[in-house]
């Protein structure tokens, strides 16, 4: 029997997403099915969508209205927030992925948005081999104390501040 | 056109190969070939190794011979290392990959088995399309100095230090 485990990347360095896709990427190797639920992610199109509708042993919910920080609807994006959870909860209630992934979900924490103590109680509660992913920047004190391995993934260069632009295929 | 980036994963956190197969995800997502050359990985079956081979996009060379803390003979693991950096040479010349992850290539670099001042070379002449990711801890100073993107995993919790062992599926 495997030990699911609850894995946080955070920190202000790129990589976060991506080492949950890794993890991702891992997981099927093994033949575990795997869910991914996206909190900012939202409309466009990104390479890690567009590879995991290739996957039939993934299944994503892009469930974001794009970056809050350059949002307009505050109270659209808190309710897309909310239903990006009760996905989560489901998942976790269904205990059928080895893997779950809840992408960027520490800024709906980090708003107000999703009650953490709430949030600790439904991951405390999922099934014993359950691995849960989070990502995102500035994770919670009580979820930093939950948590069986935190990684913060701290920017010693990053390229938007060398003069590069995002680009397909390398960032999203 | 796009910019192709020399990208560093450091730091004694986890997630540094897994973010590197994180960024082979996104990649093959947009249709790019992506190349790894492993460094230290070996015999052993791993998730990212049997997910791998169902990929047409991605050419894996799993070139090492284990932990080469825990080897008994360090000139086969330095033969093993000169090998492994001349397939990334040869996969630099190409061209023919936009992204290539040389694995856990810090090691070999630290051990004094690859000429750092050749290295840097190989990477600068390389097709300036091609993003190129290295994994490892202890990253040379004048690798840093090179790379367009650095991120340090800094391990916050580590689940080895909580008494969980290395699982199938999670860590490899």
């Amino acid at each position: 029997m495997s030990q699911g485990l609850l894995i946080l990347y955070t920190g202000h360095g790129k990589g976060k997403t991506t080492a949950a896709f890794g993890m991702a990427y891992r997981a099927m190797g093994r033949g575990w099915p795997v869910a991914v639920v996206q909190f900012i992610k939202g409309k466009w199109m990104t390479g890690e969508r567009m590879f995991s509708e290739h996957l039939p042993l993934l299944e994503l919910h892009v469930m974001g209205e794009g970056f809050t920080w350059e949002s307009e609807d505050i109270s659209r994006d808190q309710r897309a927030a909310e239903r990006a959870w009760e996905t989560c909860e489901r998942l976790m209630q269904e205990g059928k992925h080895k893997l779950l992934i809840f992408d960027e979900m520490t800024y709906a924490m980090n708003y107000g948005w999703l009650d953490i103590e709430r949030v600790r109680q439904s991951l405390r509660q999922r099934h014993p081999e359950q691995t849960v992913v989070i990502t995102g920047r500035n994770a919670p004190e009580a979820l930093l104390a939950d948590a069986d391995l935190v990684t913060e993934m701290k920017a010693l260069k990053h390229p938007f501040e060398q003069g590069y632009r995002a680009q397909p295929g390398v960032d999203f």
